[in-house]
């Protein structure tokens, strides 16, 4: 039987977790693949990883040129993350002719094209399944199963620290302060947590699923992206009352000739499946033209769910390597659509106001909305605070240009004191 | 570029769908996967179907052998279903060196290892995304992305005619015979329901499941399968009254040395997201030991979705024709564990009797229940008929065989009437 000889750059939380699973499975790996898959080469900046995972030191090097100019090794797994030196392991892995496993979103979307041509260049295979959805098969099923259909839409819920914290801001109260304290504390969010709760994490996710779902080029710079920060308890709570759930939701529509893709906290229906994904879990809903709606959901983070997805690249590359078949199937991105502007959405919206207390302000305001052609759905009173009446209002389906257009207007009078929260509704 | 010319054998439902989408997206394939997917022949009894489908007669015969004859043929789909003919086509298109695709349930869960060894000695691929959940990526992300773990479970909802049945009996108040004749008006059910209401299909797909699962073969007919046939109103209302939903749940699991798999109607809370799923929807979960809890949804049955599963394989195939790697994965079945006795299992379970309506009856039942060390968790006294009084009992956790060995003696006895309905619970 044929061994192939990995190299494991980066051990980290997914890289421990690679450690693990091929220390428990590797003979059971060889019966399934009928290849027997051996981690040969390991590093890591930090050398106190190497004793603390119990690996041999004469197979660790804290340079990762050597992992990649190692001939005793077939295949490179970057877990390093971000888009300087991992760009640089991976194109120079590819171009030493080894085959590349990631779990690294941003690299994938933002030099996604870069990255898949080189391994095209020198016949060999790049795979990240780990980099959208953790274990979630979401790649692998995109590239395959669902090949024969036209995708019109691909959304969900790709990030779990921000929906843990979500979960917890809704169901028990907490504000985004406290929900990103205790994430943190449970190790779900970042000292940093800028990635995860200004939904660029997210944007980087729907990028790569978008490119793939309609077979053209989208990079994580051009997907609008909001987070939650700003998110406020009322805010949740009214939409509650409304029987409406804010979920920090990735959406990839094929439109007329372009692509709706963004990202932000958006009001859906508590009846939607969506709403009822709850902590870490991530859900990602995919609707083909033959294929209809599938979900496909599980834990989006974590280092056994990602580094499953991490073994299960490997696991292909080894057959593909083992068959002579590597560069299957390569960049998918054929077409050429543009990402539509943010201005161009058709959407509902939810408009949080504090106005002045007196008679009138809501015909000022109604009429504002009126000229720019926006339509509301629902107008409700809520509380009275000290400066002022709090005022939520819900539209109708209408472009985001004429809103903003229209809540432009709306600040400026002198009646109206604040907008407090603009949260986008979407009819799933 | 290559063609890979497709003989299409059956041109029923789903047959049609795989002439419909490659019509509207040959072109889109060329592009996708760089291989041209020409059908070349198509072959069914009825040669009606051809001049409806619009098909050149040229291209047509009513002779499947004629397919498998013809060198302008490279691979076979097959959609004739069942073991019979069907077998005889596929096994003779593998002996010509063809590559079959096929979404024939019936024939994989019986003849599975018959049709993959035989795969694998023609060095040819075999595809069957489509025999379990219609277009739901489920067979694939099983042998690839979810390859590095051991799987635990797998269940879910796999038969979209007796859900779509359940839920209308839950939601709508209908009885067992109201609900099928809607189910056939609606083209879900066929004029001969029993392969769906009696179990017999979901018992099929799990068959396949949990052989891809636990890489261990398991036939159809070692899968105990109980239908709904003999469920009654009264029992979908009882069990709503305490939060729980009955649907009809497909059930493998790893046990210690076996595999517990089954079939029967199954009462889960209603919290449980698979109490959600509603009408002809399937969802299937599958728990892995890195990966943990991951589920897949869609639509499990109709004519494009399970085409859409049909013509991914086709072209995953044709990749493979095109690059020279037919059969990177064939049978994985390379352990030997047995299937679970029913007896074995233990679970909790849902039973309502009818009493004479006369003091000691409860005691009477209860003492019997007692000394089998069946413990209750629960008993309820429902509405007094003519025949006597009606009761609900749920157990706690506890063996089948107890159970069923302590109901034997409880309608043996003289205050006992009748035992309605027993249900089986589990804490999915």
């Amino acid at each position: 039987m044929r061994t192939v000889r990995v190299g494991l750059i980066g051990l980290g939380t997914v890289g421990s977790g690679v450690v693990d699973i091929l220390r428990r499975h590797r003979a059971d790996f060889a019966t399934r693949a009928g290849v027997d898959i051996e981690l040969t080469r390991f590093a890591d900046r930090n050398e106190a990883r190497f004793a603390e995972l119990g690996l041999p030191a004469s197979a660790c090097t804290t340079e990762a040129a050597e992992v990649l100019g190692d001939p005793d090794v077939d295949i490179v797994i970057e877990l390093i993350g971000g888009t300087g030196v991992a760009r640089d392991v991976v194109l120079g892995a590819l171009a030493a002719g080894k085959s590349v496993v990631t779990a690294n979103k941003a690299l994938m979307a933002s030099n996604g094209r870069e990255v898949m041509d080189a391994a095209d260049a020198h016949g060999v295979d790049i795979m990240f399944e780990a980099a959208v959805g953790g274990g979630i098969p979401i790649i692998g099923p995109l590239k395959h199963s669902l090949v024969s259909n036209e995708i019109t839409a691909v959304y969900g819920i790709v990030n779990g620290t921000t929906n843990y914290m979500l979960t917890r801001m809704a169901e028990n109260g907490l504000d985004y302060a406290a929900a990103l304290l205790e994430a943190q504390e449970r190790g779900f969010a970042e000292a940093d947590p800028t990635a995860d709760v200004d939904g660029l994490d997210a944007a980087a996710k729907i990028a790569i699923l978008a490119s793939i779902a309609f077979n053209s080029r989208v990079t994580s710079g051009q997907v609008p992206a909001e987070g939650i920060r700003s998110l406020a308890p009322e805010d949740i709570a009214y939409a509650a009352e409304m029987s409406y759930t804010i979920k920090l939701i990735a959406i990839a529509r094929r439109a007329s000739g372009s692509i709706d893709v963004r990202v932000h906290p958006t009001m859906i229906r508590s009846a939607h499946p969506l709403a009822k994904v709850s902590g870490v879990y991530n859900a990602i809903y995919v609707v083909g033209d033959s294929v209809g709606e599938t979900m496909f959901f599980g834990e989006g983070a974590g280092s056994l769910p990602a580094a499953s997805a991490v073994v299960g690249d490997v696991i292909e590359v080894a057959r593909h390597i083992d068959s002579g078949c590597l560069a299957l199937v390569g960049c998918t991105c054929h077409e050429e659509l543009a990402v539509r502007e943010l201005g161009e959405l058709e959407t509902g919206y939810y408009v949080r106001l504090v106005v002045a207390d007196e008679p009138g302000v809501l015909a000022a305001v109604a009429s504002v909305f009126g000229n720019h052609g926006v339509s509301i759905a629902s107008v409700i009173q809520k509380r009275t605070t000290e400066k002022g009446a709090e005022i939520v209002y819900v539209t109708h389906r209408g472009s985001e240009r004429a809103v903003r257009a229209a809540l432009a207007e709306i600040d400026a009078l002198d009646v109206v004191d604040s907008i407090s929260a603009i949260i986008r509704v979407e009819e799933l």
